[in-house]
């Protein structure tokens, strides 16, 4: 229940409505932002849910803001249960209390929704870099504060976010941390080759809502592809967003 | 101290000038919201004051926002005594401080409001539900974000708040529950005969703003009749709000 | 670190952009509100610092919300330095992790800024009045939900502050007070001869941001003068606030 809200605060910042595709293997969600820029992926496999039938693979359409204010609805300790007929035209959400004192039953209307599943090629990075994701964000957020856009440059040494804007300039390097007691904590990052690019910030901040989701955050960075930025949920599936670099970058790397 | 803002709070959404009637037994309150369509009534028995003298009836009109301002300048531990004399156009708070390094004198200008005193007859009503106040909260609240108007519905299993919007639409069934230790956890319902009537959600939200004085919160419905939605005050008086049901409901429920 | 943040939420309310002039004894400001009625007066002497070096005496000209915003990027156990080079354009913040895993470097542009460096004579003051910070900003709070301006009045037996309004009217009268443990909870009256004088209350509630800073702020009073309200950083140095005293009140009190 927990993890139902803390995706859907991960992803309806950049999206507003999405099918969920569900088939007897989990729940899959794709779908690019409203301005088409960066897309963002779900996946939740069904061995991660307490109780998970599907008797046929099928798409619920939904507004992902009703969405959520439904399960804001649900008590911390309620038992969820999302259920939804064959051809029938809304999905129910039922909240049992703790003794079942209080039964609630939530239907959200569902949409059709023109989809458009881009197949995301499984490539090789030049560089991947897992870090905190706190400290990601809060980079994010302070690079933010003074530029547009950061440049994410890679080389064996570390990761180096920079921006620049009209009150000034900002670098902030990572070195790679092993020496800490949790995983979750470490700094790890794994180079093929140097890389550098260029992206907005913006989107960067959007996709930083998943904080929440994982202690740890994974940053995978190919010149010329978009960066994948992905967070775990819990043990049984991930939150994915894809942003490709600036142009401009890409010319003053070759001037 | 602090049972007076409380006290407030409850009632300054709905109202925003109303009459304090003083007199040797206590201080009352009735009016109705400014679009006329809820009442409110109060009533603090002497008895509940460390010290209380009215040496006779009168009446004064107070701005309860700017009353509200006043004792918000009262330290949390301050000994507050109200003051008024007899054709004065003022009331005075003292707050004292603790060992009273800090008097503070405050004095609230009257005002001349045209009150509408309505005799509120006694009435055996069809159902009576005590519920916990958080948890009515909680519904008014969850019910609000779907639609405008609640029907609620009491049978003998408990009490049923439906309502639809245009996302969709919710149900939430609150069963009697004896089991649980403190008393002002239970839901008890003593129903004469089923009853269903709708009301408007913001008022009965309004209505809320009360929780923080009563941990329980009575809820007695007849058919045609104004709901009474009633919290204590401590031990010394109450705050009641009363809100005529829909006429739609009534057709619907003829058909 | 965390007293820089403190010192500039002190002042940025105030003032927005400011010369800071740094010499090899610490660091010192000085600057009109942008309305030129108050005056903030900072001090930070060197031997505050950890380590300070100035080979030269020079000043910077710094917008102080940017400033801040820089400072808000250092975590809270970071170790900071502030780098300026002769005859640059920038002044650079350095951030440093416990275990330096991470490195920020932040430039703040330099501003050309006219200042106006007012001579503040040495003053014998009428009354001075020392009293817990919390509590003065509490009485400025207070009162100015209820009136514009505030009359303080100091005699021997206390400090009274008095304020008018639409709504009604306000006195707070605060005792000395000298038997509490704790030397910052005293209000401690030193007083040559009564005095009462009017101010805005804007201007004083905006000079309590520096509450954080100190649990004591001290008060000094002559006829005709502007008010100072100082609190102390730490035991390194002071923000003081002037603000001249209303006509309207020498007029009332000539008459």
């Amino acid at each position: 229940m927990f993890e139902a809200r803390l995706v859907l605060e991960a992803v309806k910042e950049l999206i507003t409505e999405a099918n969920f595709e569900v088939s007897g293997g989990g729940i899959t969600l794709q779908a690019m932002d409203s301005s088409h820029v960066s897309l963002v992926a779900l996946s939740l496999r069904s061995d991660g849910f307490e109780h998970f039938r599907a008797d046929r693979s099928f798409s619920m359409g939904m507004n992902l803001n009703n969405m959520a204010k439904m399960l804001k609805c649900a008590a911390n300790d309620d038992v969820i249960t999302m259920k939804a007929e064959e051809n029938s035209d809304v999905v129910t959400f039922l909240f049992e209390s703790a003794g079942q004192g209080r039964v609630s039953e939530f239907e959200l209307k569902l949409m059709d929704i023109t989809s458009e599943n881009l197949g995301i090629p499984d490539t090789e990075y030049s560089a991947t870099v897992s870090m905190p994701s706190t400290e990601f964000q809060r980079i994010t957020k302070d690079l933010g504060s003074i530029g547009d856009t950061v440049e994410i440059s890679v080389t064996k040494d570390g990761v180096k976010f920079s921006t620049n804007g009209d009150i000034g300039s900002a670098n902030v390097i990572c070195r790679q941390n092993l020496n800490v007691e949790k995983q979750e904590e470490q700094t790890v990052i794994d180079m093929h080759e140097p890389v550098s690019l260029t992206f907005a910030l913006r989107y960067l901040t959007s996709f930083t809502k998943a904080t929440a989701l994982s202690p740890s955050v994974v940053i995978k960075l190919s010149k010329e592809l978009p960066v994948v930025v992905e967070y775990k949920v819990a043990d049984f599936g991930y939150v994915r967003y894809y942003l490709a670099p600036k142009i401009e970058d890409e010319e003053m790397e070759e001037q």
